[in-house]
């Protein structure tokens, strides 16, 4: 944490260094802006790429002192883990196979994390991350950007109010179309660590997406999963990896659902979208259209719920910057993930106890249930789609 | 046949009774609309209901003569099977369990049979219905109104000639909400019988809409189911037959599916909706906005297709009435199966051989195809979801 | 009228005859199937075009005795009014110029009238056949049909019922495209007399649609046009009349308003929306998607109201024939105007009085109304878009 | 423009100031994170409120030194063009009747100005900052927050290359409805200033967001509007200004259009909408809906174009920031704006030529023809709504 000199009342800024990103990665930059956004922490260290000119370049443009520009990530935690203005936190956007052990290093040095999904490719891994940052006392992140809608949110505490009763069934699913034709073997950069298991695990639609989808589904509703069945399918010739899901769940509560998860699905951009309906109403909202929610009630028309505009409850309202009818988007819900990480982290830096709803974000625990679903779904497909306790 | 005596042009006209539909229930006076739309056919006879004053009244009011109104349906087609100007068909809109033996006893007086779905509480009577119509000779069509629809035509024709490639993912899905609560147990008419076992057969909400639902993706797409998993909900306390259903499907060629069926879904009316995902594009058609098809292809932004604008292929143009922009709609697909019905059976009658291109109606086929599909759908889900050989 | 005989309750059927809408017109067929949808009018004589041929074949077709198939309007007039059976009502879809002339002729008779719109070039033509209806206490209906869509007979409800408050500003358009090149020029018979002065009057565009534009506000709102400015644009090269329009209005109860007529506004096919905000809320209703009305009230979030599944008020609920969720469209609303003009009809022929809630069907009043607006619209553009009274 | 200094390779960073945006305003915060987004340019110095102690709290959560906070304009102005390390620009955030003696006092100091809508009540005020702006050689972007969206520059690429062919018809239209009762009189901050004449000057709603849709159909088009007629209206009682305008519109290439624009269209948020009509094809673009462009060709379906992933112009393609389905807003739009700005500006400092391909951003002379809009819409609507040349 730096503290502001330049005026007379203090700031406190937070710092923060991160590992991937470099020239030539996307999610990377998002991150970065959407730290920025809120102007919560700075950027001060970094370990972008496994080539070093590539760190070199990206910290250059990022105004980051070279001293703090690393070789690999281990080095960078060993260093910043000894300085006296160590970071506040670390930002890991590597793909999918390195995010164990980078936030494993980092926690050990005493450095709290925010992690991108999928957790780590197997469930006790995620397990001791979970362990470490309750040793450490530390707060760990993982980036389940969809919940940072404000939209998600009052769906959420609408959910959590009764506003829809009961709930009955779940329908969500997640179509996206840019693995349609096989763009790993002309060396499409994104695809190729997605579909490769080598880096990505053992899962790569259910894993990148399908985590987004279960995740999104639990945190609005609370529901836990007790069983599930899932087929996996692979349909692009030469792909090894899963590019399309269907997975029938129940929750503890009874209700049932599905979801459908696909990167073939062409004509779908990223089209995230849940149903959820309850004895005494529903809810629709789809990634897409997000400064929307759709609620119907028994006997009465569908409603059209704008962000911005309409009444929300206060997690949500709290959320939206700027009125209706001037688009939020995904920028926004990330930073709006940032922002209540970057608050909690502010807060507990005072020394002041975190209450629960300091934690509106998504932490390890969901990265945790990712992985468990991930997992799940692989085995279950493996097995002919068979039913699992989860 | 009646002969138009009025002009001196000979315009041949089909005469038709009905079972069910009299006064009090809805789908009946749907049929006789449909049926009168294109003026092919003229109803002369009748038993409407079980209460025979009821059956007078609405024959009354039908302007059918007294003596062609009768108190039962073997009555009806024992008196028919025998009269000179036989009826050229018979239409039956009664309550499930009866469908099979009234389509049987006119079939066995040499009468073709128009009936609504699903065709047969058992599958091997909807088998002897399809031998019994074949033996006779007689043209046998169930009522799966949504092949009514000409973007559904022309969706079915784009697959057959292969815009979208080869069929990989089928998604449908046919939300309502009005049996979200139990209104049965107040009497509604049309929730009664159809939530009664007695009436309806062993199921509700696949039997009614997913047998229309599986229809749908047959139709379009010519896939046979191969194998099925089918998880059947009852979520309303008190009923004893589904009333929402998850069902996960493979078909010969190696595609796959998932069919999602409520009635329980609060905010959707009647919203049957169909996405298939080729290796070269998509469609996506929505039964509560026939008017249009979405159709996506690799590479190209996403096309709507106007009904009455855009170019079609024939079999969908010839079922186009009007211009774009002026909606058609439920009666207007009904009335389309009426019309390929009524063409076939004014040919045949003249003695020709029928074509392919002249049974583009639901036939018996599809009605075996639909009441196999329940049979099992209500079999896996007894055996907690297995997977089942069709 | 004719009785029915085929059973021991008398059934009233009502009979009329047609001039226009032979065999290669389009609306003439669509008049007759909405006449047909309820069984209460049967088509017995017509004249359905100048070709005397094409008439005769038409009425075989149609199962017309060929006495009464005739060569000229005049002549059919003559002999229809002198026959004891004689017509209930003549339904007149022939070009625009001819429209006057014809009605003339069968009000003169004694013979009830349904006219298409707009109702004739001149409004002293048009004031005549409201006098000449009134002096021989005939029904005169001119179709409208936009009219007869249950969702606008709600929105008619709401704004009496001032459900929205007082009306601030209406907001109504009407784009098509189907003119957007010069179609006439290759012989599309539709657009040859629709741009053609000598068969369609003074105004192609402002009279076909536009009036239409006028008679849905009007018929919605109940407003009356105190002043207007228009500009008529011709925009295809070689066309003598209207293919574009804009109108700002300004009505009897200080209200605003703007309109756009369009057939060159490529993209739309038959697009007519209406929007209308009051002091406490608005409503928007489109043609397309006719099944559903949006409200908003101020402070609240916007409602879609559905057909057949919402709330509606007793005069749109009458008129909404399915489930919600099952689309009705044109050929339905088309339905509506002829049964409730048969109904009136058949109520006044049994010598009852009529009441205004009778006469909810498009009066010559609103046909008076569309021929004034035509004019007016005209005489403003040609004065360089300057403000009329009206 | 300050140097980094802990890297090795300079990174040219701008600095800026802003007039407006304290506590309690909205639209000053938007532009600091617009700014902030790419990281081109860092706030140094501010005058943020009438309130210098505002302006003190809001400097120190924003990290600026005391010695650069400034009790007035006129003497930040002064005192910052003195300074070596002076102002890269100044952003101007203050109600509009401030936006003219502002800008022009930190033009006379050499400083580059970014400055809100509407520029000044007066036309002559206006072009006294193009002259100014121009004799000092500094730039002065407006800020037409509309014009950075991706799909609006597609748009505005399509129609420069021919795409839709020749414009006919252009129909814009830009509906909200929270000034739809009189909240100003309860002291809601931007309803009070916005609807005072003192400081908006002689318009409201054509000045505040009328000026957004002439500009966006200017932008998009490129047509200049060579005459106009306006009626403005007043709903809402008690209010001076206007709160409805519909303006009829002339290009000089013979187009026409028509532009609505309203406070009080209730159950619209910030509805900006355009339709434009030409001889080969239509486009329409939605600002609450921003990442799709909807294209029409004649004779071919509508297709919907989709950011991120169909096909863009490079000027579209390089103001995209994310994959398809990602939605993007209002802040990216905004970030555009300034990034173009700022890009342009960083070259200016190099001392190279600017083309204009880089002078992509809203610039003065585009505040100058908003003016213009304004005051002739009040002339015309003054007159009856009379014809003006423009």
């Amino acid at each position: 944490m730096i503290e502001s000199s330049k005026s007379g009342k203090a700031i406190p800024t937070l710092t923060y260094g991160m590992i991937g990103g470099g020239q030539g990665a996307f999610i990377g930059d998002v991150h970065r802006k959407a730290i920025g956004f809120d102007r919560k922490a700075q950027l001060v260290a970094g370990c972008f790429s496994r080539d070093y000119q590539n760190t070199l370049e990206t910290g250059a443009a990022l105004g980051i002192a070279e001293e703090r520009l690393y070789k690999a990530y281990q080095e960078m935690a060993e260093a910043e883990g000894k300085r006296e203005d160590k970071l506040d936190f670390i930002v890991i956007v590597t793909p999918n196979y390195l995010h164990f052990p980078i936030a494993k290093a980092f926690l050990e040095q005493g450095i709290n994390v925010v992690c991108d999904k999928p957790l780590a490719p197997e469930l006790k891994d995620a397990e001791e991350l979970d362990k470490l940052a309750k040793e450490k006392g530390l707060l760990f992140c993982v980036t389940y950007t969809y919940t940072g809608y404000p939209m998600v949110k009052q769906a959420r505490e609408m959910v959590k109010r009764g506003d829809i009763g009961d709930i009955r069934f779940i329908n969500a699913e997640y179509p996206q179309d840019w693995l349609a034709t096989p763009i790993e073997s002309s060396g499409q950069k994104q695809a190729s660590w997605r579909t490769d298991p080598a880096q990505t695990g053992k899962a790569n639609c259910v894993g990148d997406i399908g985590s987004h989808t279960e995740n999104l589904a639990g945190y609005i509703t609370g529901l836990k999963i007790k069983t599930l069945a899932a087929r996996l399918d692979t349909f692009v010739e030469g792909r090894v990896l899963d590019d399309n899901a269907t997975v029938m769940v129940e929750y503890d509560s009874g209700a049932k659902g599905v979801y459908w998860i696909s990167q073939i699905a062409v004509g779908h951009d990223n089209d995230l979208r849940i149903r959820i309906y309850g004895t005494k109403g529903s809810l629709e909202w789809s990634q897409e259209d997000p400064n929307y929610l759709k609620v119907a009630h028994i006997g009465k028309p569908t409603e059209i719920l704008s962000r911005g505009r309409d009444a929300l409850y206060p997690s949500a309202a709290q959320n939206s910057r700027i009125p209706g009818g001037h688009p939020e988007g995904y920028f926004e819900a990330f930073a709006n993930v940032y922002s209540a990480f970057t608050n909690a982290l502010i807060k507990k830096n005072t020394g002041e106890t975190l209450t629960d709803g300091d934690l509106d974000f998504p932490t390890v625990q969901q990265g945790i249930d990712g992985v468990k679903f991930i997992g799940k779904c692989v085995e279950s497909s493996q097995k002919g789609a068979a039913w699992l306790e989860f």
